[in-house]
Order: C-alpha cells, then sequence, then structure tokens
C-alpha cells in the first residue's frame, strides 16, 4: 500500500524558525539528529500512528527572497544556533526546497515587515480575496505536484501589529462579504492564510502571535469545511516557565506581589519586535496567563528588545516578588538562555504530526487538546503546564483506547 | 455542643520552624495575620471541617533550653525573618506555651544535635523503650490536662545522620523487641517519637528527612493502632521548584545534562547540617526526584553549606544545563530567597488541619494524597509537583462527595 | 574655642534620601549606629579635620507637606529600609527638624513632581528671581538661628525634566538677566537652589542627575563668589557596579558587544521616573560611562521601572554579552539588591563632610576630586571607579602633607 | 638584519590552555582572528618593540600522547570553545608542531594526575636531577633546531597538590643539594621546569596554582641567572571579577559579611581538581585576595566542581553579602559563563611578549609589574585588579620614556 504523504506549508518559509524547521526535518530524514526536543518521541506517543519523516515535503509562504541555504548559514555563524557543517552537507536539499516557495502576501503585515520585503511584492496591491486565490492556487499546486495527500499550514511569520477583532462580523458568510473591500476589511496576513487553507479542508497551525484563525467567523468556516485548526503563539521559553512556575505559587498560596520579565535577543523576530506596535500583540500575549493561574492580577512587566549581539539566543531575566506566611516579601528570579528557533521548530513539527493525526481521526474545529504548546491556547483558559499536558495525554490515551 | 479541641505537639519545639509555626498560630488565632502562605485557605478547602486556629493547644519536646520569647527575637533581629515588635505584644502566650515543653530525647541523634543538649539531657542514658515510655507519658499528660480530642505530633527537630533501615526488622513485633537493646536498635531519636505517637494511637508528621516513620515495621504499627502518619521532609524552597519545572523539561522532551543546585544558609539547621554526616541525610532527599520526573538520570550536585550572615534565609542557585532540538546546549538558571522557617511553618500548619480531618474520617496508615507538602513522601514515586497537588485536589473532592 | 557649626540644607527634605540622612545622622550623633556605608570613616580619612556629627544642624526645602517621623516610619514599614524601632526612639528629635523645614519652589520641576505639592505652592507662581530671593531667606535664617559658621545645600530631591542648556548664556552677567523674565528662563528648581546658594557663597551639591550648577554660567558664579560645588547624580547601584567592572574589560581587551540594565524599584523617586521625560535625563546619566571607560561604544539599553512592591529596594539585572579571544562570545551577568536610601544618605553626609574641609581648605569651583561620589561628574571625564577614588586619595595626601 | 626568533615552551603542551594558545598563535601569524582578548593590543602597548606572531615558534612537554589537532578539535565539538572549521584549515601546523613537543616529568604530580600519563612515561622513575637535565637537554635541543634567540618557558600543566614550601632551604645552594635525593625533594615537576629554565637563563611563567618557581631558593637561582619569571595562576575569571569588585566594596566602606563562588565546570583541569588534594591548591589561590583588598576577613566559600556537560565553559555563581548604612544588608550576586581556554590563552601570549621585552631590556628576577595577569601575584600584596594594571602602565611609560 502507498504511503501517505503530507505536505507543510510553512508561512515565513525563510524565516528563522521555518529554516530551523527545514533544516531539522532534513536532519531527521537523514539520521543526522535525535529526536531530543520533539515531544513526540516521549514514550506517551509510542503506538500511535504518527506520520513519519520521510514522508513530509516542505514548502511555503516568504515575501522575502532569499535562500534557505543562506539563512540556515546566518543561523550557523550568528551565535552557533546551528551547526554550519550539517546546513553544508545538506546544501542539495535546501536548494531544491527553495523551489517550493511562494510568493507570501503584504495584506495589513504593516509597514514594519513590509520593509523586509521584494520591491515586486510592494508593488502588488491585492484585496484579501485576491490573495486568498493566489494562496489557494498555490497550495493547490504543491498538492498535486508533490501527490500529497494531506498539507498542513503553519503560521510561523514574523508578529503583525494587533487587529482588534471585536467589530468582525462573527458569521462566515458576513466575514466573506468583506473580502472584496479591502478598506472595511481588519484582517492580516495571518487570517488571509488561515481562511485559504481552512477553506480548501487544510489543517491551519498559528505558532504566532497574530489573530490567524482565532477571530469566531473562521471558526465558523473552519467547522463547515469539516478541518481542524489551533494557536496561538508557540510557548517556548519566558512563557512555558511561568506556565510551569506560577501554579507553584497558587497552589502553595503564596501571594505574587509583582512578576517582571525582561526579554532581549537579536534575531529578525527582534527586530520586528522592536516596532512598538508589533510588539504589542506579542507582550499581550505574554501575559494573559498569570491572572487566570494566580486567581488575581499582581503587577506585572513584560518587556521585549532588540539587543543584535545576541542573535537567536532569547535571554529573559524574571523577578517574582511574592509574599509568604506572615507578610514576609521574598524574592524568585530566573534566567533563560535558549536558542528561540531550536526550542521552537521541533514543536512546529510536532504540531504538524498531531494535526495530521487528529484530521485522520476526524477532530474537527479547535483542536484543544494542543493547549500545552501554546501561549494563549485558544478554546481553553487553563495555562498550568501539567494540565495542559494531561489534556494531551488525555487525548492520546483516548485514542489510543479507541484504537485497541 | 463542646468544640472538638486539637493539640499539636511539636518535636524540636523551640526550633526555627517549631517557633514560626508557634508565632504564627497565635498570631492567627489573635487575627493579626492573615492567611498568606497557608495552602488550606485556598478556595479548593472551602466547605471542609477542618479545625480552627481557636481550637488548637501546642506543646512539644526539646533537647535545648530556651524559651520561644528568646528564640523569636533572634529569628526577628536575625534578618527580619520575624516582626519583632508582633513577637513583643504576644510574649505573654509564648510565655504560656514554654510551660507545655518537656525534654526531648537524644537517641542517636549523633554527635552534632547533642552538643545542643543541656548537660542534664546529656547525662541521662535511656534504653529507646524508656524513652518511648517517658515520651507517652508527656503526650498523655498534655492530652488531659487540656482535655484534647486529638493530639498530632509533628517532627520538626535537626535532621539526624542517616540511618540505612535494609536491616530492620519488617514486623512491629521484631523490631519491637530491640527497643531493650540499645546497642542492637539502630532507631534515632525521630523513629522513637514516631513509635510513641502512633501506638497511642495519635497520628505522626515527619517534618524532617530523617528516618521517622518510614520503616515497615513502623508502618504496620499504625495501622495496627487505626492511626496515620506521613512524611518526609517538607517540600519549601529549591526541591519545590524542581517539581515544578522537571515536568516542563520532561513534557518538552528537552534533556537535562546537569542540575546543580547550591544552597547558602546560616540558621540552626545549617549548623546541623554543616556535619556532614548530618548533611548526607538531606542531601540524598532532595537529589531523588530528578531521576523519577525525568525517566533518566543527569549528572547531579546538591550542596548546603552553613553562612552565618544568611541567617534563615535559604538562599538556593541552581544551574540546569539542557540539550535542545539538534543538540544544542541552552541553559537555565535561577535563585530562590526565601525564608526558611516563613515557608515551613504554615505548611505544618496546613498537615495538622488536613491529618485532622483525614483521622476523623477514618483514613489509617500513610496519607499519601499528602504527597505535596514532602520532598520525599511516603507511599507515591509522583513527584510531579502538579500531580502531587491533584492527589490533594482528588481526596478534597472525593470527601466533599461523600459528606453531600 | 568654640566649635564651628555646620548646617545641612536638603533640597528634597522630605524625601526617601533626605529622611534616612536625617535619621542616620541623629542615630550617628546618639551612637545608635556604626560608621558602616560612610566613605569618611576608611583609615585613609584618619588625620583629617573633618566636621563631627554632633556639630551639624540639618534643615531643608521640601513641596511636600508631611513630617520626617511619618516618612522615615514609612520607609521602616516598606520592606524593613529603616528600623522602625529606632525611628520611634528618634521622634522627638525628627520632629524638632521638622521646624527647620521650608516650602521648595515649583519652577519648573514639570508636571509629574508638581502632583506631589501642595495646593498652596502649586498657586504661588513666582519669578526664577522671587524664588532665589525667598530661599537665599530662607538659608540666611537658618544660619542665624542656629548660630552656623557654614551651610551646605545638598539637593536630593526627584530628578526633573532634561534640560537642554545649550541655548543657556554661558557668563552670569547674561543668565543673570533671565531671572526676571520666567518665559525665557529654562532653568528648574535644582537650578534656582544652586544659584540662591552659590550667591550666597555657600557649597552646593547636586546629588540628583537635574541640571543644578552645571550650567557654565552658575560655574562661573561659584568662582565669583569665591565657593565651591560638584555633581551630579549620586553613584549608588548600577552605575558603581558599571565603573567597577568596565574597566576591567577595557584593560582585558574583551570587546563588550552589549551592556543590558534593567532597573526595577518601587519608591516615590520611582514613581516620578515613570515619567518618560523624567526619566530620559536618568537614563542619560547612566549610560554615559561605557564609552569613555570602553573607548567605545557597545549597544546599550538601559531601563528604570516602577513596580511598587519593592519599595526602596533598587534590584537591577545586567546583561554584560562581550568577545573573547578568537571572536568567541560569552556572558557576565549580575542582580544587585540594594536600598537607594540607605546607599545614598552616607555618601550625603561623606560629600558634606569633604565639601565643609574643602571649602576651609579654600577650594573653589568645581570639586573635581569627589568624582568617584557620581555618576556623571562634572569637570572629569574619568569613569573608572578606581581611578576617580585614586583622585580622592591623592587630594586627601596633598591636604595631609600641607598640614604637617 | 635577521630578525629575532622567539621560542614559547609550554609544560602541558597538549592541554586546553595550550591547544588554544598555539591555534591561537597560528591564526593570529595567519591573520585568521583579530586581536580581541590580548591585552597587548590595547593603544597603551603602541610603540613598543614586542615580539611579532611570525617571529614565534612553539613547542613543549607533555605526559600525554595525542595529537593537537585531536585535542583542538575536542574543544571544537565540546560546547564549541574553538571553531571547527578553523582546526581543520590549520591542522598542517598543528602536526608540524606536536613534533616540538617532547615527554613531560611526573615527579611528584600526585596520582591523579599521573593516571592521564602513558605508561611508559609512568615506569620511568627519575630523580629530579635527572629530570632537569632532561628537560635542558630538550629546551637546547628546541633551541638549536629552530635557531631561536630565546625560549620562554611557560607553566599551563594541570595543578598539583599542594606542597607547603615552609621546610624548603631558602638558598639555591642548599635546595640544589637536595635535587639527587628524591624521597628528601618535596619539590614537584612545576618546580623542576622552572629550575630546568632559569638554570638555562630562559624566562620562566607560572600560568597555575602549583608552586612552581615561588621558592626563594629558586628566586635566588634566576638572580645568580639573571634572568626573570613571574607567577601565579592566571587570574581568568571569578577571582579577576572579585579583584575588579572587592575594592569598589571597600572603597565604600560597605562591611562584607559573607562572599560566597561556586564555580563548575567540565574540561581536564576539572578533572585533576575534582581530587580534593589538588583543589586545595587552587581554592587556596583563588580566596587570598579579599582579606588583602577589603583590610578584613568575610565569611568566604569557594567551590570548583567538576561538571562534565559544561565542557570549558566555566560558569561561577558569586553571592556577595553585605552590610549598608544604618547596618542594613543586602545583596549582589553575579553569574559569569566564559571560556576558560579563549579567557587564558591570550594572557599567555600576551606574558611571552611581555617578558621577552622584559628580558631584553635587562629585567631580572620578579616581574611584578604583571601582577594584573594573576590571581596570586609573587612579589607583590596589591590585589586590586586596577591598581594591578596601573602597576603595568607605570613600567610601559618608564619603558618609553627610556625609549625615547
Amino acid at each position: 500500500m502507498a504511503r501517505r504523504k503530507i505536505g507543510i506549508w510553512l508561512i515565513g518559509a525563510k524565516g528563522g524558525v521555518a529554516t530551523t524547521v527545514t533544516v531539522g526535518l532534513v536532519a531527521l530524514k537523514k539520521g543526522m539528529c535525535g529526536p531530543v526536543g520533539l515531544v513526540t518521541h516521549l514514550p506517551l506517543f509510542e503506538g500511535l500512528d504518527l506520520p513519519e519523516y520521510g514522508d513530509m515535503v516542505i514548502g511555503g509562504h516568504d515575501i522575502r527572497t532569499t535562500t534557505l541555504y543562506a539563512e540556515a548559514q546566518q543561523l550557523a555563524s550568528n551565535n552557533h544556533a546551528l551547526d554550519g557543517s550539517l546546513v553544508d552537507r545538506i546544501k542539495g536539499e535546501l536548494d531544491k526546497i527553495d523551489k517550493n516557495h511562494r510568493s507570501g502576501t503584504l495584506v495589513n503585515v504593516g509597514s514594519t515587515i513590509e520593509k523586509f520585503a521584494s520591491d515586486d511584492l510592494k508593488k502588488k496591491g491585492e484585496t484579501p480575496r485576491a490573495a486568498i486565490e493566489r494562496i489557494q492556487a498555490d497550495l493547490k499546486g504543491f498538492a498535486s505536484d508533490h501527490k500529497l495527500d494531506q498539507v498542513i499550514v503553519v503560521n510561523v511569520a514574523s508578529t503583525e501589529p494587533p487587529i482588534e477583532d471585536d467589530g468582525l462580523p462573527t458569521k462566515w458568510k458576513d466575514l466573506e462579504k468583506l473580502l472584496d473591500k479591502p478598506k472595511k476589511c481588519p484582517l492580516a496576513a495571518s487570517s488571509i492564510y488561515a481562511i485559504a487553507a481552512l477553506d480548501l479542508g487544510y489543517p491551519y497551525i498559528n505558532f504566532t502571535p497574530s489573530l490567524g484563525s482565532a477571530p469566531a467567523a473562521i471558526q465558523e468556516l473552519a467547522i463547515e469545511r469539516g478541518t481542524c485548526h489551533i494557536g496561538h503563539d508557540g510557548k517556548t521559553g519566558e512563557t512555558l516557565l511561568k506556565s510551569a512556575l506560577a501554579p507553584m505559587f497558587a497552589a502553595r498560596n503564596l501571594q505574587v506581589m509583582s512578576w517582571v520579565g525582561h526579554n532581549i535577543f537579536g534575531n529578525m523576530d527582534g527586530k520586528v519586535l522592536d516596532d512598538p506596535s508589533n510588539k504589542k500583540t506579542k507582550v499581550r500575549s505574554k501575559d494573559r496567563l498569570l491572572h487566570q493561574i494566580l486567581g488575581y492580577s499582581p503587577q506585572t512587566l513584560v518587556s521585549i528588545e532588540y539587543i543584535e549581539s545576541l542573535g537567536d539566543w532569547k535571554t529573559a531575566w524574571d523577578h517574582i516578588h511574592f509574599k509568604g506566611f506572615l507578610g514576609t516579601p521574598m524574592v524568585m528570579q530566573f534566567t533563560w538562555q535558549g536558542c528561540d528557533s531550536l526550542l521552537a521548530a521541533p514543536l512546529v513539527i510536532d504540531l504538524v504530526r498531531l494535526t495530521d493525526l487528529a484530521s485522520r481521526l476526524g477532530e474537527k474545529g479547535l483542536l484543544t487538546f494542543l493547549a500545552s504548546f501554546f501561549k494563549s491556547p485558544l478554546g481553553t483558559t487553563e495555562h498550568d503546564f501539567v494540565r495542559q499536558f494531561q489534556m494531551l495525554e488525555d487525548w492520546v490515551e483516548t485514542q489510543k483506547a479507541k484504537a485497541s
């Protein structure tokens, strides 16, 4: 019997996370790296029918014109995020994957992101409708060129400025009408890609804090087309730690008075977040969980600053000021020195594998059991990391039970 | 109807933790402090019939001759662990409680602890059997003097040198025979107190890493007498953090290569732990959980050093070196500046309240649902803090369901 | 022979630093504290004829109406910056000193500082000239009431918004003409006080980053009146560390790529610095020295954020990313947990003692040998802390040599 | 005129520091790296007649049989201490330098170091006298083979167990007599090499904490032979920071109550220091300076622990607990993440360049002006880093003045 083939379509296909996903997937296929960092290689997942790396094909959209090899070499020379000699050994594969990349859309991405786009792209003004049609043609071409059984679209592009979705129509039929009226349609690229994918029945994963598939109308579209989606904002560093530590303060009834988090890093994501408007989207996403875990709102401060020399190495300092018995103030501090792309990439691969399985098993709409992967998981208010992970465990055990 | 009266009998009654428990309980009775740090004041516990502070009476054993007021003032002047003016305002109550204290036993406590004992006590050589009888007389006197419905014995004394329980008889009837033969009986004070309490049907809680009620024969005694017990080693600081953080590394499949923890502090507990033999017991207790949570054994190092100027402020630095995707090493570090007595004391009060309730509800043997309070919980291998806390939640919900 | 009497006139007399100076001076007079933190008690200064604490009298200006006792108790209860029982024991002295306080001026202090002023003061619009005359009357009254031989004015008020002194006349006679023209005179209160003091021949010390006596025209006034002054911005914490550490990186030819410093604290100074305009003055002062010590400009980031729970405890995290041999990036990080008022107050006392001596020895104009006390020392570009301290040592040795 | 040729003879020629010196020197010769980390490239040294990299030849002794290329590749793969592709490009040069290496001596190096030696070497029992003669033959062969004008011997071997030099004869003629009596001669290899070098008139630099040329009798030998030497223990990390920070605490009269330093790392040096006897030598060297800078002795704790995963990345956490004005305790903490070999290697190169110049300028005996390079500089009690560096500045300026 022929093996199923899975397409991974990355939005922001030349960016740090996508490049690392691509390099990592090639390395996994060739046995050049082990499974460290991949959640789906934990014993829990043994026995599940997850797709294998050899059956995956990568493509994607980007607004920049560069090559995967050039981007990967930059990640290698820039603070050792990747191993340069590994990148050299897989140059051939990377060059081939470049051919699967298509031009992205700039709809409402904001001026900071636009600056990275090619001139051609900037000139091309397109309505949301036209962008969707172009994207869908790209996706269908990818599927037919590679004889794919499934295409999973993952947004790993730079963070867009915040869009208030309060004013958005909550019904798909109403939202759809706005797609021809650029001035009335506040949706930005992340949602345009979501619509394009879901409308074709392809799952969509939003790994960024951008709006993506969050609006109710787009959620309705997913259900209507019988497909699934999830997001948003991959939980890779400081927020992951918050979601592991805050439950401890809560369960011990230690009163958090203030929680300050300073993040510094120097990759392209950092440059985009240096625009206060884009940063706002991110900070909001990082700051939400404390209230929900603690049940009250301590003073919080989250900063994200671009420090060029750090490259992809996200460094965070958190200062937690809490009150103990008899009112005595105490302090916990932590620093985190993690390579952002290397923390994000395996989660993208995990999400693709789990989403493919869920899709085959008939899951529709939000895949809330994937909450542990996200800073602001859609469809749940659970932010305690262990309890989120138990949602995943429960789902896995249920599937195993059904299968046996 | 007359209110039930609960006695709390503290082993190490003049020590830092016991003094803070005593000060705290007086402050709670008088409404001089709030419930911060007390787990049993979380919303989860609302509706449970937990004993009230006004119904609790404190007594205890100690080997030192000092006063609670003197000890409390030292904690106040020594790095602000307690508020000196609060201590002044409750001097009368503390002086009264001093009268409920009796002389402890030195059976096998080791030379470092012995040094703190009064000369009278040092001279008194007693067999384990004699010590148990003396302790039981003290407990019965306490109960009758104060018309108590229950006495709960809590060990908060200094850590004893390690005792290998491999050679111990596993049956109570065999162990009991050794009590008259001091040279053949390796049990130390913590177990002597446990036997004395359990034999009278009183619950026993071991908040220290000493052996206490852990031996199988003593567990059998508890069942036989129809009472309950739990331990050991209160989880208040660095280990608490490990049990909150390690599950995150495990669930993300990030490979911990080494986990180094350096602890410095300057209270009496620190002086005792400066003896390498006593320290061994403690380090062993702190170091156990990583293997159980991670499923493998990274290189670990745990040090505890006595730095006089820090007083009761336990300061810990942990350095976690882990491998991410594609084998790249990353680092998390944290520092913890917590006041040890203030972190421990509310947990002791919580344990007493929950143990009293469990006892009334007929629980016998190990109260494993209290695992989240301990570094080395008896009766379970679960070390993930959130999952341990869920054991408590489950028990509470079950009792609520039964009651309604 | 009658002892000389020295007046210390504090601008911001009810603020955290001034209150701590006042409490500290009373405690020193009464032998209630030792000399820890006082530079002038180092062996170096033995044999110098420095004024004694018993000969000092405190007065000052403030725009707030509160009492020293109330402020001191707040510093005591607010995170243990002062010892409450010490404050209680000297309440009588503090109440007396309150009577030496006069209303300050609001000239150009900016809206954030104005908010703290009494309504009466806000209504009183006065020209710079009128303010100077009023201040001078206060100073002369203080001197005659207490039969003082010297009055030393020290600015410890909140930081004003930055004033560009580029457009200021550089000659005193030209600047003086502007004092009657409020709209043309950009000088703010810190400079108004400086003019008032220096014009009377009284020394002026600017412990804040505000402009103070820095303008060339005011420096000329000091020379003309035969008196001395110095500033600005007391070096108490993070910048002190920078000035001790940066020379090490420079001398080892380790290339600092970026130096990030995040400061959090919650005292009134913090509230004022939460106004971005006032903060700008401070950040500028903190950020200057790296270029001067290193000889090049790494990327720097300095943030100061108001976190209420921290009170007077300034907590700083600095992340220094540097390149070593063969281009390898390395990292140093530090955290600093210091009580701002307690770090500043002894330096104010030291500066008063040294300035009094310098004045008696005939020093005129800038006292550059005091550079080690300041973040942005006037009259020198030396920022290496040890070399700055050697300037003080050299001056002291010279005076000793002259005297013998 | 023919250029002078300088030989650098490294004791421990295959170790981490020596390998990095060798790789670095080749890279400098070929213009493959810049001068970052090299002190002698600071503007201060412009105009001095320092030897150029093209005129230097490397040789050395080691007790292990491996190749420079293998060691360098291990440093490259082991946590990115070196760049693997750089190492590949200079393999030819490294292989040539291997031929300049000779077998070292095991005289009194202790069992932990002996374990690394080849079996042949272990069998060879030689008297100190015989070892010296063999070493001198090697040095003379090196000089004649390469037509060298100077040979400078640098000890970068592993730390030996401590040797008390109290009982050593203080006269060279008396010490010399012991060289034939192995049982009476407590000198270890580091001193044997020092004698061999100095006796031939070659300068000797001790970059390790081992005894080396410190004994008075060996110092006398250096003077007699008209040559120079210096040591000991290169100051590269935590101690460097102490010598930059402690003067700040001293000059501010902030009372250091305790200074705790925990060092973790995983290179071969670390394995040797895991032997408590060898560690003792190191800790003693690291702990000395605080008393000398502060003028009193705070409680100190210095630990060095072997954590394999860290490789050459020395990570240190220092906790400084100090008392400020009015007795309030405050805290500074720092962490240092530096690559030990890369911090040490450029200093070795600097020391060779400066020692060659000093030797040509006629300096004899201890080169105390090089104190800033050492944890325990011979011939001076100055430990303040900036003041030590000024000793170097003064010497340089004096030489410049003489030359002009």
